[in-house]
């Protein structure tokens, strides 16, 4: 697709490039002997000079002495590998509680060149003018934002309420955007697979625009039905979590994005589809989907989704073509972006070796963006409108109290549930994983109400409604946290209402009523103290404090959780699925619990004659 | 790019394709049993079936018994090999000397079932009126006739007199034709190189357009003029005649066409470019160019070069993968084109092993085809409108006799060469090469006229313009034919003026004459009588015959030519370039003799301090 993310587009300045290569113009920059990462043949190339002139490459080559002049920036790469900029193919820059621009500032120096990200969080709380909000931020940074829309606002319709909706007009206005460039995870692939109107319409939209589709099929199943959703037109999947659903999908031909984000860590598992045997691996990317702000402060982005991949096993020339090649290639932006080629954009790293992939230049559209970690632009402080930082529209006169939390004993029918204690369905969840498990287990009645039973680690979860001031709220249980005291956050994917959890529900009011407060964010408490909170006052989402500020938040938000006795990894991450009803097994929303296997409504207590599981 | 080329777009029909792969909806056609070449995979998966509905694949897996209803057509594939369709990614009709839709039914048994191919013969003669009446003719058959704009009509301006001329305004006006794919070869590479505003504007109007540009760089340079080369805006090349060509332009990302056609056999001198070694040969792709119908209805087309490519040591898979999905990416139609999944046109082919490549079966559009090696379509009459069949257009009263093959006796200044004898330039053909060799061999001087040296196979050569009736002629000589007797076509690249070759002045004049009556062709003489004759009236270039009658007189031809004493494979196709004048070295238009790697007009009569080489 013509690639609206460069400096020119070609055809204004290939004559340059034509003349740069010859050596009759000089070159802007010249990068001289690098070992070139060619992507395109799968090799290194020893002793390679590269010429750059307006954005581009001009010459790749074992001599660019041609191409230097007496302004000619000279960089020595002194024998670093030199590989294309690295591509994000999945992202969601809200997760990094960052603004775009600070995102941006965030994985440039780690060798990040372009993303294609889904502004869905955005999406969810403050429809289309909030993309655009961000759309605007992001263009403060050299990086190559390019924006997929949001296909599923809500992302499970008539399970939650959500503060905007997008459907298939809004795709369709939005294909002619300059920032866009496909369609954002259809993760309604029950609607896509029931042949319903909203998403087929949505798809039917972006295909007319010839864009790219990506997609969202979390479940095991790889024939009758991964078959009917890759016919549908979606173009990839990045909800891989075994082996054997890459392969299918590669077999498929889809694109199967290897997730390895802050809290979801399939690569372990993905990487024997293509680490053994010889697969054409072309239909493979390495993409971060999630990540948190303090994974990007200290392990990184790519760079450490690519040192990931290496140590399971991945080739290392190979790993580097799923962040480049291949993702380009997924988006038609091949012929723009992903190789060190001739007319492509001068999207670049050098790297010290193919193991730890410390990136020590980038340059995006030939502009040297950051050296040795650190960014060479600076971000001036984000300026957001007041309908952005303000987006906690809990009910009028709505105010959250320890017996907010109470829980009525009654079954499905409303009944009074006889005995002292009742089987309640409780959400397990799974460390390091998107999915999590439905258990059945024995929680107590006291006065009329269950109970939470944090020695077993049984707490109680709520969802308060935050966009319109409905003053609706779900509630049930969870397992799988053991903390002691409650955790409140606002990111809560992706109807992002303000969620709730907690040992009691003192200590749950508080969390709650902080978040109320500050306009949204993380908080965790703990005996009537707030010992950790990231204040996300954009959207309920995002920090409007530069990176530094925002990461030192999230990193005394992950002490607390630890302090308070979860050991998960990026657990603010996995609770914030808590009430994502289009991931197995059981999901809590604003509307209450959720069968997402069967997409029901159930009840929290488990009919009598079911015999509880432990 | 959006997909003219579907029964239905995939929006259109996506709704059905999911129904049917889920088994709610009975398929058109199920393809049980089939041992399918994964080209996303590059592997060979057995027992695999496969479920079509609208002309698309709706399904691909281990069983498709749910998919099949009362009426859905049942194909046991009884463990053949499935393969995607093979797309011919570079390909001029005319060649074959027939129509496009007497191509089409020839070369669809063969599992052909997309080309793209670049109309500039018959651009050169009636211009895009031309390839009108083709692009329509083409639409009577099933193939997928995808067409690449002629970039260089004329093909090396200021050197030869076509019939008509194409520039930036009508790449322009192309680019919103339904059947345009992308800009035909860009034989103009030196006004590439020097950024000339004829082809740079060409080009800006395909990438403009988002469409692909086709290359032609055919100098063994591989480094500063086939970056700038790159840089442009060129996606792909078929001119490499050396491995080491191919591996140039596949490091700089760009597609390295293959080919082997009836009278260029490059394969075995690229193979090892790819053959050897772990390269990934995703830039890599196999091609025709130009086949001869004889060829066609002997040997194949593109199951003959997958068959020439294994035995040159290609692994059969990734030489399936050059003729489909590689080929489509190179389009970005990757997403409808050039795999066996779902979604995707119902292209496709039943062979039988991946050695001798015999296409038992073909699908287009989810429509079978062709069957055990013929067409299961039939093909009307063509029927041409008469301004294309009669375009020999001679100057009013210009007879051509003997006497207008005299070739007088003088220097590059117009005076008259001393002695009995002179050296000259000679055209040295190479069999089965599209490039000659300029060689400097003397000929005698008989009444101030040279003649030829047949028994050192030193013959005549005339190239006479027949477009706008000017009357101008060129004249040199040539070698490498060994003939006796005299050999015209109108086929001769890319102006198709009326070129003659001949052992003496009487058969040559009975050769010119011969084709001046019949509308143009080809045709052999020797001692005063026509011994073959391929008649071609519609622009001069193909017959308006069916396939059997062109190929019998094809071979009729080639039979001719072989009687008087030629050896080479497809001399017809190598005498029809002596007159291309951007292959190097030497070539002769109807303006005279060319020096092809200087690019100027030379003098026949070399200049008497040079030593003759013989």
């Amino acid at each position: 697709m013509i690639n609206k993310f460069c400096k020119q587009p070609l055809w204004e300045c290939n004559k340059t490039l034509i003349a740069v290569a010859q050596g009759q113009q000089p070159a802007e920059t010249v990068i001289r002997g690098a070992k070139l990462v060619n992507v395109c043949t799968h090799e290194i190339q020893e002793g390679i000079d590269v010429a750059i002139s307006c954005g581009r490459i001009a010459y790749v080559g074992a001599d660019a002495g041609h191409c230097i002049g007496p302004d000619t920036l000279v960089i020595d790469a002194q024998g670093s590998y030199l590989a294309p900029g690295f591509l994000d193919g999945h992202i969601h820059i809200e997760s990094s509680m960052m603004g775009a621009a600070e995102y941006g500032k965030a994985v440039v120096p780690h060798g990040t060149t372009g993303i294609y990200w889904d502004p869905h969080e955005v999406a969810n709380v403050v429809g289309l003018a909030g993309v655009q909000v961000m759309v605007e931020d992001s263009k403060r940074t050299p990086l190559k934002a390019m924006v997929t829309t949001p296909s599923c606002v809500p992302a499970v319709p008539g399970f939650e309420d959500t503060g905007s909706a997008i459907g298939p007009d809004e795709v369709r206005e939005t294909m002619d955007w300059d920032s866009v460039v496909g369609l954002g995870e259809m993760m309604n692939f029950p609607g896509v697979l029931a042949g319903a109107d909203h998403p087929l319409g949505e798809m039917s939209a972006t295909l007319q625009a010839d864009k790219c589709i990506t997609g969202h099929y979390s479940i095991p199943e790889t024939d009758r039905g991964l078959n009917a959703y890759v016919a549908s037109g979606v173009r990839s999947c990045h909800e891989s979590t075994r082996a054997e659903d890459a392969l299918a999908k590669i077999r498929l031909g889809m694109y199967a994005k290897f997730r390895e984000g802050s809290a979801w860590h399939d690569l372990h598992d993905l990487a024997p589809a293509i680490a053994q045997g010889n697969l054409d691996t072309r239909f493979c990317c390495l993409i971060s989907d999630d990540t948190h702000p303090h994974t990007l402060t200290t392990v990184g982005h790519l760079d450490h989704i690519l040192r990931r991949a290496v140590q399971e096993g991945i080739d290392p020339i190979t790993a580097i073509q799923m962040v480049t090649i291949n993702t380009a290639t997924c988006f038609h932006m091949d012929n723009e972006l992903g190789a060190v080629a001739p007319g492509k954009c001068a999207d670049l790293v050098l790297l010290d070796n193919l193991t730890d992939f410390n990136v020590s230049l980038v340059m995006i559209d030939g502009d040297l963006v950051a050296k040795d970690g650190s960014p060479l632009f600076t971000v001036a402080e984000a300026s957001y409108p007041d309908w952005i930082t303000h987006t906690m529209h809990m009910a009028p006169g709505q105010v959250i109290t320890p017996e907010s939390f109470a829980i009525p004993a009654v079954d499905g029918g409303g009944n009074p549930v006889e005995g002292d204690a009742a089987t309640v369905r409780v959400m397990e969840a799974i460390p390091a994983r998107v999915g999590n498990y439905e258990r059945h287990l024995r929680v107590p009645v006291v006065d009329g109400k269950l109970v939470s039973v944090p020695e077993q680690d049984i707490l109680k979860c709520f969802v308060f409604e935050r966009h319109h001031g409905t003053g609706s709220f779900g509630y049930g249980f969870t397992t799988g946290f053991g903390i002691r005291g409650a955790l409140a956050q606002t990111v809560a994917h992706d109807a992002h209402n303000l969620l709730v959890v907690g040992s009691n529900d003192k200590d749950m009011a508080l969390a709650a009523n902080t978040l109320i407060e500050c306009g949204g964010g993380a908080v965790a408490v703990c005996d009537g103290e707030v010992r950790g909170l990231a204040k996300l006052p954009v959207a309920g989402l995002m920090s409007d404090a530069p990176l530094e500020v925002i990461s030192e938040q999230a990193a005394g938000l992950a002490k607390a959780w630890a302090e308070i006795g979860c050991s998960m990894p990026s657990p603010f991450m996995t609770m914030g699925l808590l009430s994502l009803a289009c991931l197995p097994e059981l999901r809590l929303t604003n509307k209450g619990l959720v069968d997402c296997t069967t997409f029901q409504f159930v009840p929290l207590v488990v009919e009598e004659e079911r015999a509880p599981e432990a």
